[in-house]
């Protein structure tokens, strides 16, 4: 045993102070260069190079690998022209939480220690912008996929207590009403939970892309006849396709009539609060949901990943995941106190320091400057769809309401103009299907982006509408 | 727009990258400094200086009030005295992969990029050090609870084809076999997945502590008979209590024969893969799993959060979680292109780049470094219980047979000395039951842990046990 102790940290700890910095250096030169450094295709054998091997290298030489081999070929969404599906464009301020957070290595399942006040902070704060009242409480995910499942995981106690012990195969089937183009997180979720994909009901939009609530009202009766039970109403805040709200409060008010569940899915839309008006009321209405899913990754632009789900009844929250086997029980004093042990609110009983750069960021940035660049973002997709408007060889395919834009081309297939835009490093767009037409698609979530950035990329499209002539 | 585009990168690049630099020097000296940074109690007032304010402040007096105010109230678990719970113990060289992926941004969940190629090497090196198939694959998650829900969601769907369209309401009820004293997250993964924690049968222990087959053939012949259909047998690879492994090879055994899903939770158990011999063997017969959970920010130390879920059958993987609305159809070339999309794999489709930090651990530390590692740790774990049974103020409960120890006192209360063992800094024990009798319980997966160690926290618990007469 005569190395026991120390054989994984490094052995020389100048050098690797050295090699630490210097790989800071390469990083930040990244991040100032975000503007030069568009998404590249990887190399042929990048899966070769990467591969692992057996025996321990000098980190000196590991880093150089990661610089070299690996940091070049991101996803490109740093870049102030990525617009492609909805990826937000990072924060260097929470770059440096990341590495505090890693440095301190604490885990967030539990236990008495200042991490779970940071997240506990975090959460109060989400909670008080979001509106939801005194009761609520909340925690912070992976992203909205997992958080979906814990608030509808809420719903379905509320509807019935036993659920976790005796599960659903003896109860009626339910149901979820979600807005046509809402997302498949939704369906996701309903697999994992058991009830199956089957158990989502798409509600045809009003003529103005939002959930039509007689459609909605319709359902949910036609169901209920049938002995159907309705498990949630998902509002959407920003769908993936268009950008549209559902009218929240109008939701709420079905809602709190049928006594049902409002689930909001503001994944990225919920940060629309921030911004100025008209944008600003985009989200009127979320403070009524019985349960919020937010992004953190997307629009906030916190590195990934990180999520949240807030519920607005904290007890019945914690009643639909606290469970401590004997090695976990709490105690009053020392490490195993504390009252807030967020393995009760959620899905993991290990759970990392993301609190830390979303704390580092709202602090550091302050939400005025971080709803301007929001605000920004809405005035660019305005712009962009002006822009198409104009356009000989573009055609909007619906207003923009707030950071997405879709529009149609004349000649040519959006995958392969966005495909080209890709490679050429000019721009990233993604594509879409919308009433049947494919679709050039932009979600506008970067605080990198100019109006400078939308005229090159929209200037960029139509070259190459006009040369698939 | 006049401050568009820069809004909240730094307004200074060199001042932010001199205030990063000093924060980095903070960090190595933290981590360098490891063996005096015991758990300390957070202020009373901690979550008062931790509220989010309104206004942004300069990142430099934000880092400044993360260094003073949050990092030194960390989980504790760096310091080579921490036994508590299973807390791996942070390599230094992945907080520096931290800073990379979080500077890149990469969104892991699908496209073409190369972060994906380094979670393929990592997925492909851990199937490989499995001894799995080589139909076997697998994705990384936030850990075993996560892992757990997607492991026997494949269970699911490969006895019933059609469940995640039609959910399991009209199926038979299902049942997952688990030893006493298996970990928590089975039943809290039957909980999410619809089948409530009834689902849940315990199977009783033989004389070694390992699952009895006699009781879990008996179990499934009974289930059988009533017409349940068993979902899953769960292997423990390292029990949460004891650190006995269960006979895998028999266990694998009989769910051949019986066609019977075979998982294996192996959260901290998996790495003593790496350990010499006898410990190198405590796995044998985990390659012949259906599934297999692991964490790696337990015992190899990479830090928080990430976790892993391999299957056997990649393809049965993939048809568990495959879906792809229409703004996310892959294209052949550009961004959209890739054919592997790890959202197809598990439940989320933003996934952080969790990949890079086990990535560069293995690649700088190299398994035979690591494997040294834990071979001292399961020797430190066999010394603690020379110790216990050395002592006449304590007892072991059952022979050490990997790196837990659980042992019971003469004199005071378990918790009671745990506790005053956290607020003084010499130790972190944690505390459980073991066949009725309260215990201390030490966990050693540190890599910073020597036998010395072991010495002072056992001659520290003897002296508080002393105290209590």
């Amino acid at each position: 045993m005569s190395d026991e102790g120390r054989r994984l940290d490094p052995e020389d700890w100048n050098t690797f102070r050295r090699d630490f910095h210097e790989l800071l250096d390469t990083c930040i030169d990244r991040m100032q260069a975000a503007r030069d450094l568009p998404w590249q295709p990887k190399p042929a054998d990048m899966a070769d190079k990467v591969a692992i091997g057996q025996s321990g290298n000098d980190s000196k030489d590991v880093f150089v690998r990661v610089v070299n081999d690996i940091m070049p070929y991101a996803t490109g969404n740093t870049h102030p022209r990525f617009f492609g599906w909805v990826h937000g464009a990072g924060l260097p301020v929470s770059v440096a939480a990341e590495m505090v957070a890693a440095t301190m290595n604490s885990n967030l399942g539990g236990r008495d220690h200042g991490a779970v006040e940071v997240e506990r902070a975090v959460i109060n704060w989400l909670c008080k912008l979001s509106g939801l009242p005194e009761t609520a409480f909340g925690i912070l995910t992976s992203g909205t996929s997992q958080a979906t499942i814990i608030a509808l995981s809420a719903a379905r106690v509320r509807l019935f207590g036993d659920v976790r012990k005796t599960g659903i195969g003896n109860l009626p089937a339910m149901r979820v009403y979600i807005a046509e183009g809402g997302h498949s997180c939704v369906a996701k979720a309903l697999e994992v939970m058991g009830h199956g994909s089957d158990a989502v009901v798409t509600i045809a939009l009003n003529d103005q892309g939002q959930m039509d609530l007689n459609s909605l009202a319709d359902s949910v009766a036609h169901d209920q006849a049938r002995g159907i039970v309705p498990l949630a109403v998902v509002g959407t805040a920003g769908s993936v396709n268009t950008g549209i709200y559902d009218p929240l409060n109008a939701l709420a008010d079905f809602c709190t009539d049928n006594n049902l569940w409002l689930h909001c899915d503001a994944a990225f839309g919920f940060w629309s609060v921030l911004a100025d008006k008209p944008w600003g009321d985009l989200a009127n209405g979320i403070h009524r949901a019985d349960s919020i899913a937010t992004d953190f990754h997307k629009w906030l632009g916190v590195p990934y990943d990180c999520g949240a789900c807030l519920i607005a009844d904290r007890d019945l929250h914690r009643d639909t995941f606290a469970s401590r086997p004997e090695y976990l029980v709490g105690q009053a004093d020392g490490l195993a106190g504390g009252e807030l042990w967020f393995c009760d609110y959620g899905i993991e009983l290990s759970r990392g320091f993301k609190a830390l750069k979303v704390w580092t960021a709202i602090e550091a940035l302050g939400t005025d400057a971080i709803g301007a660049a929001i605000t920004d973002n809405c005035k660019q997709a305005a712009l962009m769809g002006q822009l198409a408007e104009q356009s000989s060889v573009l055609a909007l395919v619906q207003p923009v309401v707030s950071n997405l834009c879709c529009f149609t081309i004349n000649h040519g297939l959006p995958a392969d103009i966005a495909a080209r835009l890709q490679l050429s490093g000019e721009a990233v767009f993604s594509t879409t299907t919308l009433a049947g037409r494919p679709c050039m698609r932009a979600a506008i979530v970067n605080h990198r982006t100019t109006s400078d950035d939308i005229h090159i990329a929209m200037a960029a499209v139509e070259r190459e509408v006009l040369n698939s002539r």
